[in-house]
């Protein structure tokens, strides 16, 4: 189906905030397999609305609408749908008492503003809304069914996946998506190693760039009358060859982002791990410590960003300093031994560079990082020269020493 | 100026890549005085764009427009804009130059498809990009003078400030910004204590709130044939009132981000700084070292995830953890006291609390920090509860733990 999002805001236009909606559904939308052949931003003006809404109508068959919906005067989306359909606007005392209801429970006194919250246009379909204030609706503008979500991202996307996805169609031809996620390798490489099986199946390969890891989508369609089994079939035997394509590099079934698998893969051994962080100051930990439930495998970190913090916590002899270096493998060694030592931990992930940028010499460039992990007698040793600005080096020398533990954990599985 | 913003590109109507350059160029055209009226983005469709082009121009003075300049088949804008305007394509020799410069510098071959890059609508006016092989453009497309710059956002953020920028006309009625920087406090709170100001001299104040600061915009505007002076000396004045409103806030004049106005200020007064952090896990100190140079002042941090790593290098006695738990204002002051033996810092800030989702007791709830800095005989203590996700807790916590360090420099400089 033919899909538009419109996103309302003077704060969207203005670029006073950065919305997060729209790239969002279009994500959404595109994985059930519907088109979207247009994001618009507009401004909180009444005529505008109505203008756009008609026009947007008028040529696709779904539109989803986001913001405008709170109790202030600057809130005018639900009458400019109403406007839009030609109709009035009507109270639905049950959202009313909802509203009142959820005002009553947060313990904070309902203003009258907030019964706009429980208006809608005659006819529309309104779509409860179980994490704030403000329902959604549905209604018809012009061809297209019209969906009105709340701008606040996670009540957007709550009203979305409960209340909107299951009255959309399933696509004619439907898309069956088997996903491989990859760390540590860029999206060049990837492609490279998998693109054959685009010519070995009937599938279509599609790659997405998260922050620490490569997601690669198994495309089946359907043709009109193949049965969905055949589909689904053949995207998991191309799901397996990608597989076998990737060969030694780390990888795991499914969509998992890198801290997750990290902090899971150590959990699920029952292994403990510690950091110790020069360039990436405090990074590494930072992305381990986003995942709740994280304390059973992570104990801590020491971020030794002044060659005293090296020595005195970790204890790197001052000679190795002399003699080769902060940055340096001998170094990331010894950094990665005093983790498992000071941290009291069974592996210690070590990773020591220049981020820039200044502090770079022709031995020595800008960007040169190296990287230990170790368990017990195993030392793994990585030297990286990466490109980009500080904050790039940084997150991509992030990546590289989760997957060092990763392939750590491999070798002790061994 | 009334202005509209086209992004083109398949994988962003997908939802396969966020967009950056819509929020950007936004928020510089609305700095600049200009009205943005709408953001669109569409794919790359030949026949969308020639006729997304036709219809905005025809309704606004300004269209910026980023994406689909590369060298690859899909990548049309320059074809569109020609045939939006009923011109034909040129090669431009001069751009041909750069482009093949750029390749020879980078030591990569030129493929022939990028001479495509050379190539503009007839009569149009190069932008050139000195960070990349594609070069801009600007032409006009009906009423609208339109510019065309790649989707990479610092080729296009590099066109637009050198190329662009320079070429607008400045809007009739001079828009003066002065700017002051809080920290610490919700966006609500500095609103009210300073929206009186309003009131008080010819200005308008207007909020942006950063990751870790709310920006205060007094903003004056000139009548027709107001000098600018006085409209400057009025907002200087409104500013002044500003800062003497926001009392004992930590603020400073202009516009600085928080982990920069931290490592200048420790800078400054030649003061080294570490973290003992357990629910940030790291991310204080991944805040810090985002900025360049802050080694000066920065020596290292511990991540004291587990409570063997509080008492094992942080020396917090096991008696504070049985008796008060690890999220206590005991426990805070050990870790900070234990950061300064153990780093060797002057100055030594810790953080302590449960960021969720689990972990929550009715006495100790999710959102729950302890704070304490301390430096000599002085500590300084403070307890939050946050309210938010595990993300927006940390975040939250964050910000607060380097506004307790800014704190408490304060007090070392009384």
């Amino acid at each position: 189906m033919i899909c538009a999002i419109l996103l309302i805001g003077t704060e969207l236009v203005r670029g006073e905030l950065r919305d997060a909606n729209g790239h969002w559904l279009a994500g959404k939308l595109a994985e059930l397999g519907h088109e979207v052949r247009e994001l618009r931003t507009i401004d909180d003006d009444m005529d505008r609305i109505v203008e756009t809404l008609k026009e947007l109508g008028a040529h696709h068959d779904f539109l989803f609408v986001t913001g405008g919906l709170g109790p202030t005067s600057d809130d005018l989306t639900a009458a400019a749908a109403a406007r839009a359909q030609g109709r009035e606007l009507a109270l639905d005392t049950r959202s009313l008492e909802r509203v009142r209801a959820a005002f009553q429970n947060s313990g904070v006194p309902m203003h009258p503003m907030n019964e706009k919250q429980a208006v809608f246009p005659e006819g529309a379909t309104v779509l409860d809304n179980d994490l704030g204030t403000a329902p959604g609706f549905a209604c018809k503008i012009g061809r297209a069914s019209a969906f009105f979500t709340p701008g606040v991202p996670r009540e957007m996307q709550h009203i979305f996946e409960e209340r909107i996805v299951p009255s959309l169609p399933k696509p004619n031809a439907p898309l069956v998506v088997e996903r491989v996620t990859v760390f540590g390798l860029p999206e060049s490489t990837v492609a490279g190693r998998v693109e054959s099986v685009e010519r070995e199946f009937p599938v279509t390969l599609g790659y997405r760039a998260g922050s620490h890891e490569i997601e690669v989508k198994v495309q089946g369609q359907a043709t009109p009358g193949e049965p969905i089994e055949v589909v689904r079939a053949q995207a998991v035997a191309a799901r397996n060859r990608v597989i076998e394509l990737l060969g030694d590099a780390i990888f795991v079934e499914g969509r998992v982002a890198l801290p997750e698998y990290f902090g899971n893969s150590f959990k699920e051994r029952n292994i403990s791990v510690g950091f110790a962080e020069s360039c990436t100051g405090g990074l590494v930990s930072h992305l381990v410590t986003t995942v709740a439930g994280c304390s059973t495998c992570f104990f801590g970190s020491v971020v030794s960003y002044d060659n005293s913090v090296k020595q005195g916590v970790l204890g790197v002899p001052a000679e190795i300093l002399e003699r080769h270096g902060a940055v340096s493998e001998e170094c990331a060694v010894a950094m990665a031994r005093g983790a498992v030592r000071a941290l009291g931990v069974d592996v210690g992930i070590s990773i020591t560079g220049i981020a820039g940028p200044s502090g770079g010499s022709p031995e020595k460039p800008v960007g040169l990082v190296h990287f230990a992990a170790t368990s017990g007698d195993i030392v793994l040793t990585r030297r990286h020269e990466f490109r980009g600005d500080r904050a790039q080096i940084q997150r991509r020398a992030a990546t590289r020493a989760l997957v060092l533990g990763l392939e750590l954990l491999r070798e002790l599985s061994r």
